[in-house]
């Protein structure tokens, strides 16, 4: 079944704007809605938002936590997996993906966003970080114009042996 | 939800013995009757049996990978989270668990033993290992009888809020 | 003595051009120079130069290593730690050090500034990335124009209590 | 310089008895004689000891730590290397060295044993655990009677290419 269903991470801030959490519900629901499982750092902010939107469409939510305590997961979190490694499971949270999604975000996100392009996995953003290297622009990261959109380049970009 | 579902840990060797196996698949199947969560290590043997217990019954299997690659999780697994970190992924095994069952093993399981009994978190055995320190045994390993016996004594053990 | 010597961290590709290798090389050497320690991720390219250049002045140097082997570490490390734990490794390279000077860089690069930053650990860069948020310019990377002005930077930004 | 200098590892708890505490002591200063380097986990009791020990001969320490702080090192650590990972920095501690010395120890100390094993590095023990495996008693922790020996028998199974 790992080899069946399509795994996505939505990351962004732990604190975000109302705005942000609109857009990352809109992703968790439109994940839902396609079948994809929910991959997150577990905590709030955006990947709160993200897992109650996936919820309130049945789907599957799994929150990849930093600290030792499965309660600081968020109420939507269905699967806490306790790291105990800090934000060195933030390099858990994208290899654990086929794709990225990103949303806003702060230092955090930047470091899940290098270690996905790292791996050769695709990150798709909302409104997050751009990137250039040595004065030239590096377009790795995919834009989306909307949340729909973007769990769209997502899942196309996924395939499945 | 994370605070109403069981999470339990079945660790031993990638290789075992087929009497291994069927101690594990047993306590896989229990684990998924009772309505609890199989977290493992992803990979062969003794997790390989777990997971195929749990899915004959339509438990829900997590497998914590140690590479970089999702597809070396065993076909049972359902939730594969690729961690790219090695055997220090052992960590994550058992604190994403809120009981550990362990199953004969190597020194690998005996380092989850290890994790698992510094973080709190209760070791019931099967064939398993067994400590002394400094000449005096070590009980913190409670001993089951089979396999059915080891999932509720497991389960007891486990109050969720 | 953890309290007395300043631990400066040089990150960069494990392959680069020899620009990047002569910048590496004199920041080691001013890094070794001026007393400090230096901090690496044990491998080729900008670290192995950095490394290089550091013990041609007879500086400490620090290669923590992604991998399984110290073998792996480039000649001119002294101190080779050996974490099993991949690129989650990147997360001790910027924490173990007071200061990061940057180096051109690839994602891997991208990724330990991010982690410095979320850590409130200061990043100097020479020809690497520059970053923008939601289209808003991020001046976090302290920009330098030479080797010897990097080090001085990230010297006077450590104040050892 | 990597291949030349011998690394070994002394582990056993933050906190021991005044006997434990005498032995890592010596342990370390007859680790600097033999011009060896120190690792381990950078804290207090076993740990801080041995590094008193060999700080007191001019040997080099160097502490791993499990948090997000340098300062948690003990006074005599030269080089803190700090992981943020937590108790997974256990298996960086064992992997940095060639042979590992056990000196009594608690779960935390068991796993760094069952890691060291697991990855084929040498484990000398003073009255430290001692493990048996589905009954039958498990010889790999090689016993030593007091600090000198076990540092010898370290040093024996290093072989530097």
């Amino acid at each position: 079944m790992a080899g069946k269903k399509k795994f996505i991470a939505v990351i962004g801030g732990s604190q975000c704007s109302s705005q942000e959490a609109k857009l990352a519900e809109e992703v968790g629901r439109e994940l839902a809605k396609q079948g994809a499982a929910l991959v997150c750092g577990g905590l709030g902010g955006v990947m709160e938002a993200a897992c109650k939107g996936a919820s309130s469409e049945g789907g599957v939510t799994i929150g990849i936590l930093p600290g030792e305590n499965r309660q600081a997961a968020n109420s939507y979190v269905q699967i806490p997996i306790v790291t105990g490694i800090g934000y060195a499971r933030n390099v858990a949270v994208v290899k654990s993906a086929q794709a990225v999604i990103a949303i806003g975000g702060n230092y955090g996100t930047l470091s899940e966003i290098a270690h996905a392009l790292q791996s050769g996995i695709p990150v798709i953003g909302l409104n997050t970080w751009s990137l250039s290297r040595n004065g030239q622009p590096d377009d790795s990261i995919i834009p989306a114009q909307n949340p729909i959109e973007a769990v769209n380049i997502a899942l196309s970009l996924v395939t499945n042996q």
